[in-house]
């Protein structure tokens, strides 16, 4: 059964924070909500749209009797939350988060927070093009992985208390290590997303005056992800730095191999490399294309 | 008014030459249409679902008759094609074809073909993952371009006549340069299949017994094109090799201005080029967005 959370705040009420606390009314597993955030008119949309019950614009007020924080804001300003709520955090309250990338924020909490083993990082894999308060829904992590990055020092009640809290968002919650976690998201979202700007980008400097004029439908969905927000890309990609790197690498690496085949007329290589990442793409979804 | 042609022979009746089939039957300017290819079951589909009158494996007896000629085979076995018509090619006859990449397809005419002046390059800008007679259909080409790379040789009744075919088709016709049609196909399809490649096996090799296992909808629209068939993009790429070669510097150019700023941690380069990219992209869809 699920813990009972008595009081919330919500640091960062967007599409994600937003969610959770729908999710977890959904659940009758919280008492009260309180959003804490710099826009006012999208804190009182959440409180109109019942999302939360109150909200402040101070971080260090909001958390002073809070028993569960969720810390849902760009990983960048990860540090400049945990520095704010170091001085009134009650020493039994629990934090969680939901960024992208976690080392970067596990070194921020293990820098700012009076107690970081209350910290039990997480990251839900779930999101949409929207954003703000308005976009968030309950169902948004309905059988969407949740990784959760607890270190060796890491409280074992808070990461209990942290564990019910995204199950019952709906998510099916599942442990690793915050570098295996890292280097993963790095491979399927981060270098994708880096790649999808950087193709767009010599497209558009390739010359003429309209060069996506022939683009189809192909161009189309290989480059929807270069249409998501450069200010959360940017973050995400200052925060996971030598991951992200090593995996640029990787992709610079298979281009060379493909070019080199090309300029060689090397028709057998650029069969076997095609061939191998098809199957390598149709496995994947036949086994986990009913979760996406 | 489009002009009438008598008989046309469609060598490879697949999608596309079924497509074209079917589009010219639905508005009423053929008479006989035979088909030429391999197989004789998808040949007697065609025959079935009435996308061709009759066929033939033999190129050379197929095209005797013909008054039109259209060539919707794999680029790289264009040559083959235009050299086993070659001594029965009526004078009169007009040849247009379907492929990807126009230089090498004209290189392969000018070379095999008694009268080159005769073929009209052309290149539909339509298609769907599926193959074969049985996934033809009539409004396939309906409002995509069709872009034509004649030459200053290229005979100018033959070149109307092949614009007339391709209009009737639904295409919206317009001419190029063949160099020009070939970089800038390169740039906004065969540089994006060839990346898309690239990128699964970069995340394929990198390790873990399940590297795919986070991908989310992001990365499944980022590789859906690298579920395409690789024999068809291996013969692309061969064929279009110069242009591809260029667009994929051009491609790791760009890659490795990021990494450098993700090294150097130049956060302010990095949302430069994401938002230039992102506004790219926004514009091209809000202007073409219509048209896909």
């Amino acid at each position: 059964m699920t813990r009972e959370i008595r009081h919330l705040v919500v640091i960062g009420t967007g599409l994600i924070g937003g969610s959770v606390a729908l999710a977890l009314r959904r659940a009758g597993c919280v008492g009260r909500i309180t959003g804490v955030g710099r826009s006012a008119e999208n804190l009182q949309l959440a409180v109109d749209l019942g999302v939360i019950d109150d909200f402040s614009h101070d971080v260090a007020q909001a958390v002073a009797d809070a028993d569960m924080v969720l810390v849902s804001v760009p990983v960048s300003a990860s540090a400049d939350v945990f520095r704010a709520m170091a001085q009134n955090l009650p020493a039994d309250a629990v934090i969680t988060d939901a960024g992208s990338s976690k080392q970067s924020v596990m070194a921020a909490a293990a820098e700012y927070l009076p107690n970081p083993s209350r910290f039990v990082p997480a990251h839900p894999i779930a999101g949409t093009e929207e954003s703000g308060a308005g976009a968030a829904f309950a169902e948004l992590f309905d059988r969407h992985w949740c990784i959760l990055t607890p270190d060796e020092a890491t409280d074992a009640d808070a990461l209990a208390r942290v564990r019910s809290l995204w199950e019952a968002t709906g998510s099916r919650v599942m442990q690793m290590d915050a570098a295996a976690h890292d280097e993963h998201l790095a491979a399927v979202s981060h270098l994708p997303h880096v790649a999808a700007f950087a193709l767009v980008n010599a497209v558009r400097k390739s010359g003429g005056d309209d060069p996506f004029r022939f683009a189809a439908g192909g161009f189309r969905d290989f480059t929807r992800i270069a249409s998501s927000s450069p200010e959360m890309w940017r973050d995400i990609a200052m925060c996971n730095r030598e991951a992200l790197i090593a995996k640029l690498d990787a992709l610079i690496t298979e281009l060379g191999v493909l070019r080199a085949a090309v300029d060689g007329g090397d028709a057998d290589c650029l069969l076997t490399e095609f061939a191998a990442a098809r199957a390598a793409r149709d496995a994947w979804l036949l086994k986990y294309g009913d979760e996406l």
